[in-house]
C-alpha cells in the first residue's frame, strides 16, 4: 500500500473530472488489499482501491450537457460496455466487460481526481453530504435486491447476516414497505447496530444455533415470503430455503466470501417452488438511493461508524489509509469507515 | 329505503355468522340508492346496501378451522366462483360470477347479521378497531392499484382526484415508498384532507385549468412514472397520458361515474408506450391492508370524517341511515361516513 | 396389488361421474407400488393408483352447467382447496391441502368410475382420443415449465434428461418456439425417442462424461438461456448452472427421485444471476395442452410406446395391470405405457 | 426525389462500413416522400430514405472485434444514446435521442454505402439472403409486439389489419405458438396474402361491418386473450377493447397514420382490466428474427410481392426508385417492394 501519483486517462467527450471528496471502505477493498484476489478477479499490478465515492465536478467533456463545473455528485462505479446483450436488455450489472472501480485491473476512486462518464455521476440534492453520496454505493446493493425480490407492503422478510450488506438490505426493505422484518446474526454488536438503524425490526442472535433452532426462532418453516441471505454460509442458505413460503424467493446477496460449492437442501425447496435468485451489485438504483436519503426514509449516517480525515495538508498518507483499513477489518460494531479527502 | 327483517341463507360449512359492528358508506351505495343502477348493474328488488364492513364472529360452519366465535374480523365483500379462468389464475376480482355485497342482486352488509365465507374474514390485530377493519375495503382499492402499478421507492406518482378513492390511493402510494407524489383536484377542501392525511405530499388545485396548464403545474410532459386517474374525466385521462413518461403507466381507478366512451389522445401515448391499465376493485389485499394499518404506515382514521351511531336501542332507523347518506353525498370535506352498529 | 370394489364418495353438486377410458402409468405410480412412498407422501392404506386419465361423463352433479352426459374429457388430477393464499393468488399447484389422484391418501383414477369436479374435466376436441386426453397430464408438466421459464422464439434451451418428463419438456419447448434445443441423456435409446419425437433437435449422449466435458459438448459455459433439469443429479444441476448464460434460468423439474440435499456450485451462478427455479406439477395448463395436441404442434402419440388393454370382459385383472407396470419399469425405449379400460 | 452523392460521416472506432445490398420500402418511407412528415417528425432538408436493409461489411472501425470484412449482415436501423433512463433499463426503443435511419433529420440506408455501429449489424446465417436480412426490420415489429403481449401456446389472438405490419404480426404470432389466430381487414386481396402466408389462420373480411357485427363474426365479446390492432382506427380499437377477455391485452402497433385523439369505449374495458399497451418499433429482436427465418418457422419471402433491381450499371436512377414507390403505394396485394442494390 503506497500513495503514488499516476496519470489519468484523457477526459473523453462524455466524461467529467471529479475532485473526490468522500470514499467509503468496503470489505472487497480489504480483500484485495490483504489477499490480492476475489474469486477470479486477481490483482497483478498496482491498483487504486475504493469504489464508494462522491465528489465535485471540476471539468466536463465537450459533449456533456447534463453536468457543470461545481456540481456535487455521487459516482456509480461500474462502466458497462453498452453493446452486449445484458447491456442492451437493461441488465448491465451482468455485462462481462464491465469496468468497475477497484475491480482488477481497473483503478478505483480513492484518489484526488478521477475521470468518469457523466451519465454515471448523479447530482446530490442540496441537503445531502458527500458522505451520503458515497453511501449510495452500498445502499444500491440493498435497493437492487429489494427491487429484484419485489419487496412491498405485505411482504414478510428474513435477512440473514447483519454486516454492511445485511444492514443496507435492512434499510432498503423497510423503505420498500416490508410488513415484517427479522434479521439474524451471530454477533450481538451488529444486531445492536441493526436495531438502532431500523427501530421496530426484530433482531435475533443465532450464535451456536442449528438451522432447525433458527427456524423455530423465526416462526417455523415456510413463514416468510422472501429471505435475503447476506451471509452466504451453507447454514444460512439452508435456513433461507426452509424459512421461505411456497412460491417465495431466496436472494443470495453479497456472497463474495462464500465457498464455490454448497451442500444445501434444494429438492424440498424446488418442490415448493421456493426460487433461488442471485443478486449481483445493482443497476439503475442511484436515483432511488438519492431519493430515499433525501426524503429521510433511509438514514445512511447510522451506518457510518468511523471516519478518517485525509483532507488536511499532508494527511493523505499510507499510514492514515491503513488506519482506516485496520478499523474496517475489525467488524463487529465497526460498520462503515469513511475517508474524507 | 326501509329497515326490514330478512332471512339469512343457511350457514354453509365453510361460512361464519358475523354480528356486524361497523359499515362505511361508499359512493356506489349512494348511487344505487339514488339512481338504482351503476353501469349494467341494476337494482330490481329490495337490496341491503353496504360493503365496507367489520364485525364479530358469532357462529362458525362445521368445516371452519381458521376462526372461532368471538373473533373480530374485517370482511372482504366479494365471493368469487373459484372455478372460472380468472379465479384459477388468481385474478378473482375479474370473475364474471362474482357475488359482491350490495352489487345487485346480492344483499350488502348494513345489517345486524350476515353469513360470509370464513376465508374472506380476516382477523383484526388487537390494536385495530372495527372501523379500521371496515376501512380495509376502500384502502384495498388503493393497495391493489399500487401493486398493479408496481409503485416503489424511485417511482414518481401523479394522482388525479382527491375523493375517497384518490385518498386511499394516496395513502397507499406513500406506504409503497413512492419518491414523489402530486395529487390534483378541483376542490380545495378535498386537497386539504389530502395534505392532512399525507404530510409532505404536493397538492394542486386545478379548478378551471386546461390540461396544458395542469401539465405545466406538475412539471411538464413525461414528468412522472405512474399516473393514477381517480377522477375519470376526459380531461384527467388526457393529463394522465401526457404527464406520464416513456414506458410509464396510467391506471384507471374507481371510474364508476365516467362516461362509457372517451375522446382522448391515445396515439402519442402509444408511441411512447405509456400503457393504460384498468384497476378494478382488488384481490388478495386484505392482509396487506391490515398490516399497513397495524404498523402505522397508513392511518385510515384520517379519512373517517363523520360517524353515525346506530348501535343504541331503537337507533337503527331509516332516518338515521338516511342521515348518513345525506352527509356522504355532500362531498367536499366529507370523506368517509361510518356507521356504528 | 389387487383389483377391488370400493365405494365412491357421493357425487357433489359441482362434480361429474366419469367412466374412465384411458390411464397412463407414471414413474410415481411405480414408486408408490414398489416403495410405498415418495418423500413425505407415504401409502398407509390400500390406494387406487393412476392419475393420467381421460374418460366419458356418465352423470353430472346438480349444479354443473358446463358438461353433459356423453362428453369426452381429460381429467386434471389435483383438487386444490381454493381458500389458501397459493390458491387465491393462482398458484394452486402449491396448495398445501391439494388432493391429487394417487398421492396418498387420495385414491387415483385407474378404476372404472371416478367422481371429479367438473371444472377439472376438460372436453376433448373431436379429433382427440382418450389416450391424447390422458397424455395431457404429463404434457402439462412440460407446458408449465416452459411457461414459467418464459420459453419463446429466440430462447436457447438445454434439457438434461430424456425420460418421460424430459420428453414432454422437449415437445413443449419446441411448441413454445425455442430457437435451439439440446437434450442430453446417458441412454442412447431414450435419445433416439427424443430424436424421433422432435426432428431437428440436437441429442447428446453424455454417458461417462464429466460436467466439464458435457459443457464442452453443448457449446461451453453460459451458452444457453434456459436449462431444464429433468434428471435431478448433482452433475446435471452443475451442468445446468454453468451452461446457462448471465441472467438466465435453471428449472428443476420432476425431481422426485433426487436426494434431499445437493452439493452444487451455487456461488458462481448467483454472481451471474443464473436463477434456480422449482417447477412443481402445473397449473392452468390443460386447455393449452389440448390446443397443442389438436393443432398438431405436439404429437403425444410418439411417446406412447406400449399399450395394455384392460377393456375386454374379465381383462381388468391384477396380472394385466402388473404387466403394464413391469413394462413401465424397464425404462430405456419404454416411455409411456397406456392402459385402455 | 433525386439520386445524389453525399459524404459519409467518419467511420467511428465501433462502426462498420456496409455496402448495402437490399432495401425494402415501408409505408413510412412513402409518407415522408409524399407528405414530408409523420406526426412531429418533419423533413426540412434532403434526406436519404430507407431503413429496412442488409449488406456486406467492407470496412471495420479500429475497435470492432465482432465483425470482419466480407460478413453479410442485417442492419438494425436505430442508434440509441445508451445514456438515458430508457436505454439503461433496456427500453432503448423509447430513447428520446434515437437516431433512426430515415427518420428526419437522420439519413436512411437506400444508398450504396452506410456507416453503422457494429453492435447493430447482425451476421446473416449462410442460408439467409440479403432480402431475408432486410425483412428482419418489419418482422421485428411483429416479434416485439408478440413478446410484449406474451403470446404463447394457449393464447387466442385477434389481429385487426392485414397490411405489412398486420402480416408480420401474424407470422410472429404463429411462430410464438398462438393457439387460435383471427385476422381481419376490409380488403380481400390482403386477406388472401395472409391466408397464403399463414395457412390455417382464420381470415375475415369486415368491409362495411359495424363493430358489433365484427364482434359477432369473431366469436363475441371477451372471446380472445390478446388483440393486436395493426390498423389504428376508432372502429378497430373499439373492436379490440370489446373482443378481448377480462384481464387480456390490446396492443396498438404501427399506428403512424391514426388521428391523434380517438373516441373509444375505455370505461368498460378498464372495468374488465383489458389493458391498452403501445408497441413502438422493437428492441433486442434481430437475433430472434434471424433464428425464426433460419429455422423456417417464419417465411418472410411470402411477403415480398415485388422487386426492383437497381444493381445493374446505371440502374440506380430516380425513375427506378420512384417505380418502386409507386408500386408500394398501391396497397392491396402489393405488400413489400424490395430494392436490390
Amino acid at each position: 500500500m503506497t500513495i503514488e501519483h499516476y496519470a489519468l486517462s484523457p477526459l473523453g467527450p462524455q466524461d467529467v473530472r471529479i475532485a473526490v471528496q468522500a470514499v467509503g471502505i468496503c470489505a472487497s477493498d480489504v480483500h484485495y488489499l490483504r489477499k490480492g484476489r476475489i474469486a477470479d478477479f486477481i490483482v497483478t499490478a498496482p491498483m487504486v482501491i475504493g469504489h464508494e465515492s462522491a465528489g465535485e465536478v471540476v471539468a466536463v467533456g465537450e459533449a456533456v450537457t447534463t453536468l457543470a463545473v461545481g456540481d456535487r455528485v455521487a459516482m456509480e462505479p461500474g462502466i458497462a460496455c453498452q453493446r452486449c446483450k445484458p447491456c442492451k436488455t437493461g441488465a448491465y450489472n451482468l455485462c462481462p466487460d464491465m469496468k468497475f472501480f477497484a475491480t482488477p485491473p481497473v483503478h478505483g476512486s480513492l484518489a484526488h481526481f478521477v475521470h468518469h462518464p457523466a451519465d454515471l455521476c448523479f447530482p446530490l440534492p442540496p441537503s445531502l453530504s458527500y458522505e451520503d453520496g458515497a453511501m449510495c454505493e452500498p445502499l444500491a446493493v440493498g435497493v437492487y435486491a429489494c427491487t429484484k425480490a419485489n419487496i412491498r407492503p405485505g411482504t414478510r422478510v428474513l435477512i440473514t447476516g447483519a454486516g454492511p450488506i445485511g444492514l443496507v438490505t435492512l434499510l432498503s426493505a423497510r423503505a420498500f414497505g416490508a410488513s415484517e422484518i427479522v434479521i439474524t446474526d451471530v454477533d450481538e454488536r451488529r444486531l445492536a447496530v441493526a436495531a438502532g438503524a431500523a427501530p421496530g425490526v426484530k433482531t435475533l442472535c443465532v450464535a451456536g444455533k442449528t438451522p432447525e433452532e433458527v427456524l423455530g426462532m423465526i416462526g417455523g418453516p415456510a413463514s416468510v415470503d422472501v429471505t435475503m441471505d447476506c451471509a452466504g454460509f451453507e447454514s444460512t442458505v439452508e435456513v433461507a430455503l426452509e424459512a421461505t413460503t411456497n412460491g417465495g424467493k431466496v436472494l443470495l446477496i453479497g456472497m463474495g466470501c462464500s465457498t464455490r460449492s454448497m451442500n444445501v437442501p434444494l429438492l424440498p425447496a424446488a418442490i415448493r417452488e421456493v426460487d433461488l435468485l442471485g443478486s449481483f451489485r445493482y443497476r439503475n438504483c442511484y436515483p432511488t438511493c438519492l431519493a430515499l436519503i433525501e426524503s429521510g426514509r433511509v438514514d445512511v449516517k447510522k451506518l457510518i461508524t468511523h471516519r478518517v480525515d485525509l483532507s488536511g495538508e499532508g494527511e493523505f498518507t499510507a499510514e492514515a489509509v491503513m488506519k482506516g483499513f485496520a478499523l474496517s477489518e475489525k467488524g463487529g460494531d465497526v460498520v462503515k469507515v469513511m475517508f474524507k479527502l
